[in-house]
């Protein structure tokens, strides 16, 4: 794909604005959650929905005329109404939490153009990332300490008539679910013409504030900082590079015969398998330890609406050896069972007190370890509207790039890809042959079982 | 200075927009000059201008209610209808040349408040730059082959009544004699209510267009990449401070005496102790060499009102045990002969017809080396205005931050320093003890002239 690269084309400013809500909101200061307030949070991420020419995307009443743009930067102010808090600036208050100043301030809009074909760079399936940047709106400096937009948006309409739209969002504000469903929103006002959202938000972060833990106990299930973490020799480098690697419905279905366990996830046996080939593909010490911290969702203790952030992590953990030479089943008994025990409120409130603890010891994000990876899975999160065929999102800087990995829908328009699944991992250039040649081996390995 | 990074306060974006020319402007295509397509002029540049509160700076009619955002904006847009090229897109060229769409894109302006006083940030004298990075409009992506705004600006409006005005400039299209020149018939017409600038702007890249050199003879006034380079031991880190060095008049005064040399200038002799300062502090190689690139000006053989890129490099080349041990004053003379081989008309157009072909053979820019120093001085270049009293720059990432040093004017408030110097300097952590030893033995030094 390096090779869209190549390809020249111009890009224009057409506009830019702060769009802010139709009618008068109140003006408040909000304060956020717990876990809204993990350092790890403090980033913006930016997520690109792309939509293809032609279709009757735009209004049930057929008016195709219309600008994309136009209409949802309109439908935008309506939204505003109801998310009044994105229309605000994110700041860090004198105890070091992070609040709302809900002040009307807009959120800023942006609309550009590309002279050339979404086709030619395959609806951003694959693209290099230094030119999907090209397609948000990045306005720097985004500080967390003395201002920021919590939300904003660039849309980009190509020549064929296609256009992209590019989510900029605080994740301290809002997680995965919360963004699709403030998109969903979005776009249901933008094509119903209506003026309000089926979904009302819910703010009440008070559900999720937490009292500190007395004292922080070592439990490996919540914690994964006093553990011998393994090291890895490529880890030293600068030199990361982000790739979305397609890993098939027919592969996703060898690994779950794999795990020998008929009600292993998809989830599960991803996690299993890209977790044992980073493992590998960064040479991990064999004796060092190695963490897989799944984020688990707690929306079933929440109300419907609530777009704060909405998950906790459970930490699976395993010694590099076993991990690479040990039985893969193994490996997904380990990831169920963890999961099942992090299913509890009670866990939910135990990790939401250490949480609020530890962030009171120490306010700095997790960097890049090599040995820990966070899984986050985005499928479930359905972003809608019509003739959407692909999103991907930018790398964020959490966790260091190289401690994440992100599982999203695959393309629309592969078809090979149905029911697939498309993970983001960011590595060391020089361990990144070593991981596709392990990705290689689930895709397209006819001998896949026995090596195994 | 660390310590205002500890003052909390909050940015409000109130208003971003793209100003366009008051009037129709032509919709044209036009080329860069070989000075300006140099790889190493990519880059956006910003430039912070302080303003005091309470002065009459605004309108010679008195009428001081006025907003100073409002009144900027009204005169960029005036101004656009001259320096119409800075309402377009930069871009990259099929040839691989830079050009200018002029398009009346526009040019995007952000207006904010901060509710601090200027003051309580010290005019943003010693300010630390991640703070100052606040007052800037940084628009990313600003990528120079699918197109970038050429000049961009923030309004900061502080609790006190004072502002500041942020200029981005991408280098490419005008230096900083180019960006004084813009700067100052801005607030001409913003003063004056007038509605064209005195100094009418020339275009007229094709001047400073060169035909590419036949070959490249290694000539080392115009070359340092043959030159066996010394190394330091600090140049593996990416841990890069920046520091503004304030150097008083009386400092200056001693330098040009220790240089026996009563012609010899400020530039001169604070070329020569900045580099053997930096030599020192960065361990460099005793028998390697190390490399003064000095940026000369070429105006006198343009037309006034010029406002492209027009400086050339001479190099100055030394041994670093002969720049660290050897006499002071040799150091300078050989400063003072590069720049007199360098002031002919011939010498420009050979140095440009280099230029043009090793931008042929290979278009990227220069990285830190440690062991070069481009020194650049912009203390000639008046942004006028009533009531400016202090202007910064952030780091610009040129040469790798580390390999440049830009001399500027110090800020007006500190009376101790009139007719003083502010150079920044951008070293590895671990070097930047010794290299501040060397300045405060400056500064401070009783036995200076013996350590000399």
């Amino acid at each position: 794909m390096e090779a869209l690269g190549n390809i020249p084309f111009t890009m224009e400013r057409k506009s830019i604005v702060l769009v802010k809500p139709s009618i008068s909101t109140p003006s408040e200061v909000l304060s956020l959650s717990t876990l809204d307030n993990d350092p790890n949070m403090e980033r913006i991420g930016h997520i690109i929905f792309t939509y293809q020419a032609n279709e009757s995307y735009i209004l049930a009443n057929g008016n195709s005329s219309n600008d994309p743009a136009c209409i949802i930067e309109e439908a935008l102010s309506k939204l505003l109404v109801y998310y009044y808090p994105l229309a605000g600036k994110l700041k860090r208050g004198s105890d070091g939490k992070l609040l709302i100043n809900c002040n009307a301030n807009g959120v800023p809009f942006s609309v550009t153009t590309a002279d050339c074909k979404l086709s030619s760079l395959n609806y951003l399936d694959g693209i290099d990332f230094a030119i999907a940047r090209q397609f948000v709106l990045d306005l720097r400096p985004s500080d967390f300490d003395h201002g920021c937009h919590p939300l904003m948006f660039q849309v980009t309409k190509f020549s064929c008539g296609g256009f992209t739209v590019a989510m900029g969002m605080a994740h301290s504000v809002f997680d995965g679910f919360g963004a699709a469903q403030i998109y969903r929103a979005l776009t249901e006002i933008a094509s119903k013409k209506i003026s309000e959202p089926s979904v009302r938000p819910v703010w009440q972060r008070e559900r999720l504030m937490a009292k500190p833990a007395q004292e922080i106990v070592p439990e490996t299930l919540l914690l994964d900082r006093n553990i011998a973490l393994a090291t890895s020799p490529y880890m030293l480098t600068m030199d990361i590079v982000h790739k979305y690697f397609n890993i098939t419905a027919e592969s996703i279905k060898r690994l779950k015969m794999m795990s020998e366990d008929q009600n292993a996830s998809s989830f599960e046996v991803l996690g299993a398998y890209i977790w044992r080939s980073k493992c590998r593909a960064l040479k991990l010490d064999p004796n060092g330890k190695t963490v897989l911290r799944l984020v688990v969702g707690i929306r079933q203790f929440l109300p419907n609406g609530y777009y704060g952030n909405a998950f906790i992590y459970v930490n699976v953990i395993m010694t590099c050896r076993d991990l690479d030479e040990g039985p893969f089943p193994d490996v997904v008994k380990r990831i169920k069972e963890s999961k099942r025990l992090a299913s509890t409120e009670d866990y939910m409130r135990k990790a939401m007190s250490i949480m609020e603890k530890r962030r009171q010891l120490n306010s700095q994000p997790d960097g890049a370890t090599g040995a820990s990876m966070v899984l986050t899975d985005w499928r479930q999160t359905d972003f809608g509207w019509k003739s959407f065929v692909n999103m991907i999102s930018l790398p964020w800087k959490m966790y260091g790039d190289v401690d994440l990995c992100i599982l999203k829908p695959p393309s629309k328009l592969d078809h090979s890809m149905k029911g697939g699944v498309k993970a983001l991992v960011s590595l060391p250039r020089a361990s990144m042959a070593k991981f596709k040649e392990e990705m290689n081996v689930l895709n397209h390995g006819a001998h896949f079982t026995s090596m195994l």
